[in-house]
C-alpha cells in the first residue's frame, strides 16, 4: 500500500487500495463503454448532419403546389442573430441517431428488420446498464424493480383532465393516483376535502402549476425567488409575463432573507408570490420556511401573499429528516410540488402536486375560455406514473422512506468527509444529501460519473441507490485522477470559498484554515 | 330475423342479427363489468370522503408549533364563491380510490402485503381488458404490442432538456427521439438543418409550446383561434395573457375563413399568431391551411404571422389522404404538433414538435432568466416515449401508416353509412375518420362506450384497432338502446340541424330531406 505524495493530497491520506480485481474490473468497464461510445458510430447508425430534405418513397412525394409560397420573407430574424443562436443551440452536437428505415417490402418474410431492431435495442441496453451503474449526478433513484407492472404496459393509461373527475375515457388510472395524492396530503398535513392535487410529468409541471396558480390568485403578483432557484421557476415567470424578483442567496444556497425583506419593503403595494426551495438543485440547499413567512408578516404582507414549495427532490425526504423546519400545510402556505422520479424512483419523470382546493377554483373559473375542469397544465396525463408511484410507496410505507433518507443523510455524510478528509473542498448542507465539491478538472470524468456542474463546482446526490461501496469507488477514481490531473503542480485546484466556504474550501491558501478547524 | 318497428329506425333496416354467442358474451360482459365495478368499493378499496387528516404514525407526528399561524386570513375567497365552485371541481364526484397502507412489521413474513398488492393488480388488469375493448370515443389507437421493449421498464430513462444537446445524465434516450423527430421532419418536409423539436408529454404540450414561439417572435401578436380548437390553445392564451380571439366555425367544423378575415382586418396593426386545427377534437374537421394563408396575405399580414398546425390526431393521418390540403414546412407555416399516443398508439401520452429552427431561437435567448439550453416546456423528459414512437415507426414505416389510415377512412365511412341508414344522425368530414353522431341517450351506455360528448352530438373516432366486428357490435347495441330509449313516443330524437347540417339530420322534421338526399 502505498502513501499519495501528489501535492493535492494531504500527506497522511491512505486512499483505500484498489483491490486487483477492482482495478481490473474497472479498466474493462471503461473499455467497454469506449467500445460502446465507438459502436454507436458504426452500423446500424445513422449520421445526423444531413443538408438536404431527404426525398419520400415516391407515392408519398409532395403535390405540386400552385403557386410558389413566401418562405423566406417570413419571420424577422436578422442573420447575424440566428447565426450566434445556432451555436448554443444548434445540432451540431448531436453527432449520432438511431435512423428510421422505411420497411422493405420482404421484411417480414426475410426477417432483417426484426433482427436489426432487436439488435440495437440489445446494445442500447447494455448501454443503459452501464450508464446506470455510473451514475451520481442526478437526484434520480435508480434502484426500484417494477417487474410486478410490467403487465399493464399493453395497455394506454391516460388520466385525462381532473384526477377528482372521471372523464369517459375508461382506460385510467384514476384510483391509484387519488390513493398516492392521499398519501401525499396526509404527509404535509392537509385535509383530504382541503387538498387538490394531481400527478404531473416533471418537478417543472409542478413549479408551473404553482406559480400559475398563486398568478390567478394574486393576478398583480410579484414573484419573488431565490436567484439559485430552479430554472423552470424562472421560465414560468416569463411564460405568464410576471414580474420577478431575484432574492440573494447565503453561502449556502439558502435564500438570504434579509435582501428578501429588502425587497420586499420596496414592492409592499403588491402582493407576493414566493417561490420557496426545499432542496434546490444545485447545493441541496433548504430555504428557512418559518423565517419566509416571518419575513412577509414583518413586511406587512399578512394576508397578500402565496408561498409555493418547490419540494422536487426534498419535499420527500424533508418529513423524515430530525430537526428539518417542517414542511404542512398548517402553515400558510400554498402549493407544493415534488418529483416522482427523484427520491421515489420511476422509469419516467413524473411529479405530485399538492394544493389547497380553494385556491384551485381560480384557475379555472373562467370557464368560457376553458373546459370547466380543467385545471391541470397538461391535457392527457401519463397513468402508468400514479400506479408505479402506488406500488412503492404501499411497499415501503413512511417508515421505509424514514429509513433511506437516514441511510442517504449517513451516506453523504460519509462522502464529504471523505473529500475533505482527502484534500478535496467539499460542503454539506445540515439537512441534505447533496455534496458539492471541487469540479473535477477533466470532463471525460464528469461524463463518466454524469457530474451536474456549475462553475467551479460539481455535486453528487446520494440517492438510496447510492451505497458506500459505490461511493468508495468514485472517491478513488476522483483521488486517483486529480494526482494525474495536477502532477505537472502548475495548475493548482481552484480556491471555492465564494461557493463552499472559506472553511470548506481546501485550495492552497484556504488548506491550513480547514485542517485546523477541523481539529478544534 | 327480425325487421324493426321501432319508430326512431327507417323501416326497411335489417340489423345485423345478434348471434346467440355473442349477446349471451355481451350479457355475461355486461355482468362481469357490474360485478367489477361493485368489487371496486369492496374490500381492499377505501372510500374516499374522509373529513379529517389521518394521523401520521407517532414518529412523525407535526412538532408543536412555536406560535399558531394564520391560517383563515389567508387568501381573498369569499365563502359562497368556494361553495359554487365546489360542485364543479369538488373531489366529491370522486367514489373510490386504492388507498396506500402503511406496512405491518410482519409484512415481509406474512406476505400479507405482497398478496394485497398482487390482488388490486390482477383485478386492475382484468378492468383494463374491458375498457380497453369497450372504447370508441378518444382517439388512442389502442392496438400494440411493446413486448419487446418490456425490458426497458427497469431503466430511469430521461431526455431532460434539448433532445439536440447531450446533458450530462447519461441514461437516456436522444439517439432515438432524434430518429423519430427525423422521421417528422421528413414526412411535413423541413430540412434537417432547419428544423428543431422534441418529444412532448402530449398535445397539449405541442400547443403550449407552438403558441409560446409564436408569443416570443411576435411578443405583441394576436392569438387567432376557431371556437372549435382544442381547449389547450385557450388555456395558452390565459397562461401567456396573450389577447385571443375566437374565429367562427362553418357546421363542418373548420374554421370560417370569411369571419377570420372581418376579424383580421380589424386589428391590422398586431401580427397575427393562428392556430391551425389539423383535426378539431369534436369533429375532426380539417382548416383550411391554403385559404388561412391566403386570408392572411390578402389582408396585409404578409410576414407578419405565425401559424402553428395542432395536428394532435390528424397531422399524422393527413399526410396519407388523397386529396387533402399538404401540410408542409414549404408553405409558410412555423409549428406542428401531433399526438403520439394517438394514431401510433403509445402506452402513456406523448407528442412529437416540429418547428423552425430559426424560430425556437427566440424562446431561449434570454440567457439571464433561463439555462442557455432550455428550449422546451418540460425539464425533465419521458425517455420510454420516444423508443415507443420509435419501434412503431421502424416496424410500420410511411407505407404501414398509408395502409391504416385508408382502413379506418373506409371503416368511417362505413360507420357513418350505417348510422344514417338506421335513421341516425351522422356527420362524417371527407378527410377525417371521427364519425359524429346524435348523442346516445343513455348515459351508462356513453360510459360503457366511452363517448366523448358534446351538447347533443357524441363521436366515435375510428382507430386503427376498431374493426368492422367492432362497429357492428356498437351499432346493434346503439340500435336496440334507442328503440328503448324512444319507445314511449313521446321524447324524440334530437334535431342535429345545427350540429351537423339538415343534410344529415334525421329528427322528425329533417327526415325526408335526408332520405331523398341520399335517393338522388
Amino acid at each position: 500500500m502505498h502513501t499519495h505524495t501528489c501535492f493535492t493530497c494531504d500527506q497522511f491520506l491512505l486512499p483505500p487500495p484498489i483491490p486487483r480485481h477492482q482495478g481490473e474490473a474497472l479498466a474493462k468497464t471503461i473499455n467497454r463503454t469506449a467500445a460502446m461510445l465507438d459502436n454507436n458510430t458504426n452500423g446500424n447508425v445513422a449520421m445526423n448532419p444531413s443538408e438536404s430534405v431527404e426525398t419520400l418513397p415516391k407515392e408519398f412525394e409532395p403535390y405540386e403546389m400552385a403557386s410558389p409560397l413566401v418562405l423566406e420573407e417570413h419571420g424577422v430574424l436578422s442573420e447575424n442573430r440566428v447565426k450566434n443562436r445556432e451555436i448554443v443551440l444548434g445540432r451540431n452536437v448531436q453527432s449520432s441517431c438511431y435512423a428510421i428505415k422505411e420497411p422493405e417490402a420482404d421484411d417480414d418474410i426475410t426477417g432483417d428488420r426484426e433482427a436489426y431492431m432487436a439488435s440495437v435495442l440489445s446494445r442500447y441496453r447494455t448501454s443503459l446498464i452501464e450508464r446506470t451503474k455510473h451514475h451520481l449526478g442526478y437526484p434520480y433513484n435508480l434502484d426500484f424493480d417494477y417487474g410486478a407492472l410490467s403487465q399493464l404496459q399493453h395497455f394506454s393509461i391516460n388520466n385525462l383532465g381532473d384526477p377528482f373527475i372521471e372523464s369517459n375515457y375508461g382506460v385510467h388510472s384514476r384510483q391509484f393516483e387519488v390513493g398516492v395524492l392521499d398519501w401525499f396530503a396526509r404527509l404535509w398535513e392537509l385535509k383530504k376535502n382541503e387538498y387538490w392535487g394531481y400527478i404531473t410529468n416533471c418537478g417543472t409541471e409542478g413549479n408551473l402549476h404553482g406559480i400559475l396558480v398563486g398568478r390567478e390568485v394574486f393576478p398583480e403578483g410579484i414573484l419573488y425567488a431565490s436567484r439559485e432557484s430552479h430554472y423552470s421557476v424562472f421560465k414560468a415567470a416569463r411564460m405568464y409575463r410576471m414580474e420577478c424578483i431575484k432574492v440573494g442567496t447565503l453561502i449556502s444556497g439558502e435564500i438570504d432573507c434579509a435582501d428578501f425583506e429588502t425587497k420586499l419593503l420596496i414592492n409592499k403595494e403588491k402582493p407576493a408570490i414566493v417561490n420557496v426551495n426545499i432542496g434546490t438543485t444545485v447545493k441541496g440547499a433548504v430555504d428557512d420556511l418559518d423565517m419566509v413567512i416571518e419575513t412577509l408578516q414583518k413586511c406587512g404582507f399578512s394576508n397578500r401573499f402565496y408561498i409555493h414549495c418547490d419540494g422536487a427532490l426534498f419535499g420527500l425526504m424533508i418529513p423524515f429528516v430530525k430537526r428539518a423546519p417542517k414542511v404542512t400545510f398548517k402553515k400558510p402556505i400554498d402549493s407544493v410540488s415534488v418529483s416522482g422520479h427523484k427520491f421515489v424512483g420511476c422509469p419516467m419523470p413524473c411529479g405530485v402536486q399538492i394544493t389547497r382546493l380553494k385556491n384551485i377554483n381560480f384557475l379555472s373559473r373562467d370557464i368560457e375560455y376553458l373546459a370547466s375542469r380543467d385545471a391541470t397544465i397538461m391535457g392527457s396525463r401519463n397513468g402508468h406514473a400514479p400506479i408505479f408511484l402506488w406500488y412503492t410507496l404501499n411497499l415501503k410505507g413512511y417508515r421505509g422512506f424514514q429509513k433511506e433518507v437516514q441511510k442517504c443523510l449517513r451516506n453523504a455524510h460519509y462522502l464529504k468527509d471523505r473529500l475533505l478528509g482527502a484534500g478535496i473542498s467539499a460542503m454539506l448542507n445540515e439537512l441534505s444529501s447533496t455534496v458539492v465539491f471541487e469540479r473535477p478538472k477533466d470532463e471525460e470524468f464528469v461524463k463518466r460519473w454524469q457530474l451536474a456542474c456549475e462553475g467551479n463546482i460539481a455535486h453528487v446526490v446520494v440517492m438510496p441507490n447510492v451505497t458506500i461501496e459505490k461511493l468508495d469507488f468514485f472517491l478513488v477514481e476522483l483521488i486517483h485522477g486529480r494526482c494525474r490531473w495536477y502532477e505537472d503542480g502548475e495548475t493548482k485546484p481552484p480556491c471555492l470559498a465564494a461557493d463552499v466556504g472559506a472553511e470548506n474550501c481546501r485550495c492552497a491558501a484556504h488548506k491550513k484554515l480547514g485542517s485546523s478547524a477541523s481539529l478544534q
